[in-house]
């Protein structure tokens, strides 16, 4: 097992206010990465300008990410970002902001990297320092090192390294509150996509097992009762929230399987958000996991308490009725997109090749 | 929840040969610290000099370190490794080795130390890079920023930082494979009490939680068969070394409470090895906590799948029958030494204060 998290995390209500001063440690000049409205309306957005005027710390805000961001956007943030001198960035949002706000601080720090560098990995200097502060419960991004942005083709790719931990990530559960219903489902399934995968990802360890575990056993009974309608209280925020962070820690220790990397298409091809997108695969994954190590199912089993089918029904609740449709000889044609040594699916259980891929597309690409 | 682990660790079979090239990022000259014996007769110190050798970083040996390390053998090495021109230290070997290790780094960085201020963590420079290779499944000490050193008035007491963080720490099972059974049942326990006390401490979160269920799920099977007279085979050997990594994470989060505080009595006066020394007091501990948290109390039984019986039975086959005895009036004369202002005790469910301290201390020391 590799174990390497050197992000600073701090959790619960009110923590960017009554941390401002934790932010002077990396600068005068700040960068905010944001997107459109819901950190101005869970009222994040708010915080952390008031807590760096405190700190009498100078800030511009970028607010132009969307979802599944743009490594078009990114550049242009960090152009501003430079533009601003700005010592450090703050990202603020759900997944798509705070991965900008990674590679937002890559570029900052390299004016002169293009799109093919970045995807590559190859910059001169060590990015600004980086602050997260999430304000949904599902990506997980607060604490890995992973930007997934969408390239100059419309294909979602990830940029990943150890430059791109955050130094300080914030999570304050009461942001999700005003997560309208679909959010909290698309990025409670991601969370929920992220343990089950990172649970049966064949890196998995102990430790990493655990995270995954405590994860699952806090997200299936919270999304049933979201399934069921029930605005979630406090209480499940903060369940939901946690789960989010220990499904982000799991796959900082083993990354993703499957699902996260065909999930791609769904979102690049009919706009289907993040969660969504990845958990249209999670019951095949699972089936297909269960048969490749039976092993791993009865510890799977053992620890979350949950079986295959409870997780499928959970997810037929959650998930809008998708009809999409391609023919066999369609799903062929995409199959070269995933040879096995994509690092997703040389993690799968069993051998994931392109037969085991056509499966999982059949599950959802239903003729 | 504040989460901080900026470590890098990396377990498994080989690991230290495997990963050698790694220690040249630290420099070209190496202090290691390391006690008696064992280092050599588990290997690890074998691999680690070949690893050092490989890499052309030259190297000197202080095997100082002895149970309950005290602070002049630390200042001794410092002043070793100082004279050496040491770029980084390697810590060999259990708990003892591993916490001087940390201090020692201090040291060479700030010659001019002396125990009171390493006591009350003022040094000017940062210490130098720290590697440790654990050799015990107990102590944890590879994944915390503590290291608990004896002063010289034969105290133990707590020296903590994020400072004392490894850069990078290897956890290879193997090597615990050589510790004799009195090592394994008296570590075993120590990991033990970090993932009980974890627990119930107030600070815990589920992220802690998660790390200290998975460590009692491993820990308390693997050491009942420890308990009935069983030769630890290679994979409880992997369970128990992973379990010590977990609680040593889960009291990263949150601290140790009472047991480790008052426990550090009976190694003091009465030579009784460290895990030992806490677990003695770990049954009452329990039964305090089950009365003045009862929704923990129902957590643990949910999460963990153990009863507070289960645990005590276990803790009377592992523990040695030892016999203390003080009077209510020698009790009386120790209060003072635990105010409630001790973070272990302020941590404790309840109000930890004198009368429950007393609860705990006749708990082992019965007239």
């Amino acid at each position: 097992m590799q174990f390497y998290m050197p992000f600073r995390l701090i959790t619960g209500n009110n923590v960017v206010r009554s941390n401002g001063a934790a932010l002077s440690a990396f600068g005068r000049r700040c960068l905010i990465v944001t997107g459109g409205s819901s950190a101005k309306t869970c009222g994040a957005l708010d915080d952390v300008t008031a807590a760096l005027s405190e700190q009498n710390i100078a800030y511009t805000v970028y607010d132009g990410i969307r979802q599944n961001p743009t490594m078009a956007s990114c550049l242009a943030g960090g152009q501003i970002g430079a533009d601003f001198c700005a010592d450090f960035v703050v990202g603020v949002g759900g997944g798509s902001p705070l991965d900008a706000a990674k590679v937002i601080a890559v570029c900052i720090a390299n004016p002169e990297a293009a799109e093919d560098a970045l995807y590559r990995l190859e910059w001169a200097n060590r990015p600004v320092p980086i602050v997260l502060v999430g304000t949904t419960a599902g990506t997980g991004s607060e604490v890995t090192s992973v930007a997934v942005i969408t390239n100059s083709e419309g294909r979602k790719r990830s940029v990943r390294g150890n430059d791109l931990y955050a130094a300080l990530s914030f999570g304050d559960p009461r942001y999700t509150a005003t997560m309208p219903h679909a959010v909290t489902a698309s990025t409670g399934v991601d969370a929920l996509c992220h343990c089950a995968e990172s649970f049966w990802s064949k890196p998995a360890s102990d430790v990493s097992r655990a995270l995954a575990t405590e994860g699952i056993r806090l997200l299936v009974p919270a999304l049933e009762q979201v399934a069921s309608g029930i605005t979630p209280d406090a209480q499940m925020r903060e369940s939901l929230y946690s789960a989010s962070i220990l499904g982000g820690m799991a796959i900082s220790v083993t990354g993703t399987c499957a699902p996260h990397t065909i999930g791609y298409l769904l979102s690049e091809q009919y706009g289907v958000p993040h969660g969504f997108a990845c958990a249209c695969f999670l019951t095949a994954f699972l089936r297909h996991s269960e048969a490749a190590a039976p092993e791993v199912a009865s510890l799977f089993r053992a620890k979350t308490g949950m079986d295959i089918a409870r997780i499928e029904s959970l997810l037929q609740k959650l998930l809008p009725p998708y009809h999409f449709h391609l023919s066999d000889a369609e799903l062929d044609a995409l199959l070269p997109r995933w040879p096995l040594t994509v690092p997703n699916l040389a993690k799968t259980p069993g051998t994931c090749d392109s037969a085991v891929v056509k499966t999982f597309l059949r599950s959802v690409f239903a003729e």
